[in-house]
């Protein structure tokens, strides 16, 4: 297969390529820039091993402008592009190649929520309508089917997985409470004062709390479709934070049931979600803990029950299971290839 | 005035050093440590300046046994050491000194709830009913009377600095779901694998969720004080998480109110409880970050309201308005001197 | 006494409201910026106290375009601007204040030396005859005279402090080695990719090694001024490297001495140098570390020797006495005020 | 093959355990502990994948005594435990297995050195002569013939990998000066207050300088078999530094020529060492990263000439070329496997 990569010199895009270049069914990568196409990758990023740049062939490890990806009619295109730039990127695609975005641009179906959040109309409504929203362990049948998958943000993914065992069973009453905690490095690499190391480490902040969040809408969605009749729609009370590491997210999310649940009672609806995800790994009684998903694209998930309230904690690494890990995923899903085909599963010890 | 520090190698004690060795009316200090008298306090911090060092007079510049404090019949105690063994080390000054307990040893009135929590009884029940809870935010007509002063913990001081202002107006219906993470620091100076810095760093991760943290019962018999007959008990549901920083603490509290409330009402709010505090700002439309209050007594205050719930934002640093910081602004309200006298207000950058 | 900053809102100009916001003599503090007069220093650094902030009277909390100082004909102007901007900002106030320059304008006395580094002329050569290379420990007799100091460097600070004792004293033999690791905050608030936490945490590498680092002729023209005949002129092999942490500077120097000296012998050359330095903290067998200078003016040195080489460890605060804290210091020692006012002492534990 | 890791719990161990559980031709991994045997694997470090527990199949996932190991005959054995210790653990072993010892025990073959180092005589002085030292570019005839083998001490790999290009080339004149920057997993898991996360985070500092680090005459004693007789013995001033990050090591050597060479002179002389070495990458014009290595087994080679010292820099991970990375890339040379089987050659971005 051939594959090309739309932003490859963002932080998402670098760690496709190390995923691609790893992965067995993957022959050639072709790394797009806009802004700086012949340069070698590796002054970019001198840590990609020469296993991994000699499938940049042809290219010859160097960026190339789109117009060499469209010519090369790649199997699939990542596009690790920012909000409202990637659609329009991804066009010379549709129809030929699988497409698999990592923005925002095709993840809320609803054109008036797409506008409040990022403040115009979608760029292709129609496209929109087919777009599989790419959260593997609850999409597989559209995801199986689509030609235009929209990969999730970190915070959806890590809520999401979390939240739908109960939103799907019907079980909650009231207002989930979630605080996330993420790594810097979900902000890309955006050259701003306070992405700065000096103005980041040792810190530690809430920031867009609430619906002010652009993610919100796109959790809401998903929480609507999977919401059965008997529970209704729930309020969803948001706050991300910044903590000072390079990849992790942490989500607590406070979820009141309807009724008080034992912890087999739990575990039980974990399993019924989750017992056949490879990535997924659902442990009772062990709190999870952000490094040891690092570089993994595992989810790993535990709660703690308290009356008929259920805290349910789950870790990602944000540019693996929350962006790289599972776009390569999506790829493995959509082409019938083991799921696991080229991702880490192993985090840090 | 001459002051003692009991447990002066731990991390409150060496932060106690350094605010008692400038506070302009401190002449002596006399750092006691149980484990190795005579050492001189260079050897476990080197950081401490000739100016503070040279108040440590009847000692030398070295770390001195009990006894020597027994002896001095010092005008304040501090005592920084580790919770059950706190309330012992202080025996011998009660009646003379003003005590400060920096442990949990004084906090929790009920007995019942304090073994529930530390596993034995309160050690001197009776010296428990006189001591004061050291919050002068909420507590200062106890606190200038008191020769017990129970130095909150910190993510008591963070949650309640957070919640008193809603909880006492009588406002708040249903359930408050806090999260709060933590610097490192927190845990002071155990020698255990968890706390290592290749364990720490780049790791974020809950523990000790809900009912299972020993700070909740602290801070839910401070509401359940200020409780008005009109708002009744709310429960609280609290999750402390780890980041990788060494000083500093955040609280997220998603408060349910009775009704919705407009900006204004809130600031007045909390204009009402903090107008005259000065260690706490509130600042309406900017979110606080830890790095603002990192090494200062200040607490930073904001807020977001959506629908009828009011998100509370608050930081200190752990060591400071969490524990050394605090102390003396308590030492300060007791003695009637100024209460900023020898603490720092400034944060970093 | 009135002052005013030049660039207030950088790194170096934030430390320094600091420092000067806690002076004794100084009563009002005029915070200048080219680029966003009008704009509360609150909004820029929200871990500023009132008290500090109380001192920015003429400008009532606001940073205020040059023209504000310029008419306040202040009795002292610091510039923490970037080098070859500072100079020329400088010049409406020499004659009427005294003038502490924080960038490398006016360090470098030879010409061609200044444009070799810095790639064109210095802009005010008669100034630069006049100007105090601003290391009080070596120049303190032209720093008292001077009305226009030359502010350090931090890798020249931190190398001299080490260095000179032995210069000086004609005993050096053979090419120096110095090693430097700094801090990220060295490089200020530059908006960079190489600067964001997540390409800086858990990382560290050389750069500009050996003269193409452009510290290398500052230190060189000190280290000529003060080679005794006897020694004559010592080959520098300078590299410095960026390592994962906010304020810090360690400096690692091998001198080769013409006979190996014993330890007694090399104490009394740093004694001879430093006994009546307040800043500088010389300890015999115990190595220092940058977090016990952190946020403190100390430079605190130890040494190793092995054979006729000595190793000379240097540490210091790069913004403190790297920086600012040497600049409100200079300051002191020209106005004939205690040397330490304003100034801390003390370092983290 | 079966293999057998001693000491499976230390950090090395856990690196091991994620490379030879991706090991093409590992069937059987055997985690002994002397600790706790019995307890998951899971327990002590939740980021192993599912895949790589399950080859731990004899033991189930659980940790095994030392008894299961021996029993079992395994095809290779790695000692990861401390200096001293690992030997005798070793012990039953020979002759049955290839062992790789990753502690010093083999590595110093002069009795004399080795007790004035570790402050006793070599355990097994006849296996020491035996013992092929593991740096596999420089002995891989030895590697290809031993059945013990001696895993190289990180700084001694990162400093060999620098200096033996030009020390095998007998162009050294002089003394060789130095510096090494470490990251805090060299220390191992060692539960001890230096290295808390509060006592390491934001911080930088020099230890054991000289010839007081007992890695020096391990490095010296390769210098020795490679010096040849024009360039003779060379002395050797080493400097190790702990720096604020987990993996990552840094080393900056300035070496004496005999004369200036041209940069095409110098890269000739690299080529020659490491044309065919998969895992050294010598970059010209672009100094080395610690990140760019961070979890590969890598090591990054730059280099800056100044008349006629050449300041040579290499990086390398201290947990794999390090450590277990060159572990497993010595077995796979000892057993004519691919060098680079089961090792990750991508570093971080």
């Amino acid at each position: 297969m051939t594959v090309a990569i739309l932003g490859a010199t963002g932080y998402t895009g670098l760690v496709l390529i190390r995923l691609l270049g790893r992965h067995p069914d993957v022959r050639q990568i072709i790394p797009v820039t806009s802004s700086r196409p012949g340069l070698a990758l590796t002054e970019v990023d001198p840590g990609l091993s020469d296993a991994v740049l000699a499938k940049l062939t042809p290219t010859n490890g160097c960026l190339a402008p789109i117009e060499t990806a469209v010519a090369a009619r790649p199997d699939v295109v990542f596009a690790a592009l920012p909000h409202l730039a990637s659609a329009q990127a991804c066009e010379p695609f549709f129809g030929t190649s699988l497409v698999i975005d990592l923005s925002a641009d095709f993840r809320i179906k609803d054109h008036e929520t797409f506008r409040s959040a990022y403040g115009r109309p979608p760029a292709y409504p129609d496209l929109l309508e087919r777009a599989a929203y790419g959260l593997p362990e609850w999409r597989r049948g559209e995801i199986e089917r689509a030609d235009l998958i929209a990969n999730p943000g970190c915070y959806p993914t890590a809520t999401l997985l979390a939240l739908l065992p109960f939103v799907s069973a019907g079980c909650v009453r009231g207002s989930i409470v979630v605080n996330a905690l993420s790594g810097i490095s979900g902000a890309g690499r955006k050259e701003q004062a306070m992405y700065l190391y000096s103005e980041r480490t040792e810190n530690a902040n809430p920031y867009a709390p609430g619906l002010s969040h652009r993610h919100v809408p796109e959790i809401r969605a998903q929480l609507d479709e999977f919401s059965t009749s008997v529970g209704g729609r729930q309020a969803l009370l948001f706050t991300p934070h910044l903590v000072p590491m390079r990849q992790g997210m942490e989500v607590t999310s406070a979820i009141p049931l309807d009724r008080e649940r034992t912890d087999d009672e739990i575990e039980e609806l974990f399993s019924n979600a989750y017992k056949s995800a490879p990535f997924v790994r659902v442990t009772r009684g062990r709190l999870p803990e952000t490094r040891h998903v690092r570089n993994s694209n595992r989810c790993d998930i535990s709660w703690h029950g308290e009356g008929s309230t259920v805290l349910v904690f789950s870790v990602i690494d944000n540019l693996l299971k929350g962006a790289s890990g599972q776009a390569v995923q999506n790829m493995n899903v959509r082409l019938g290839l083991d799921e696991t085909a080229g991702i880490d599963l192993d985090g840090e010890f």
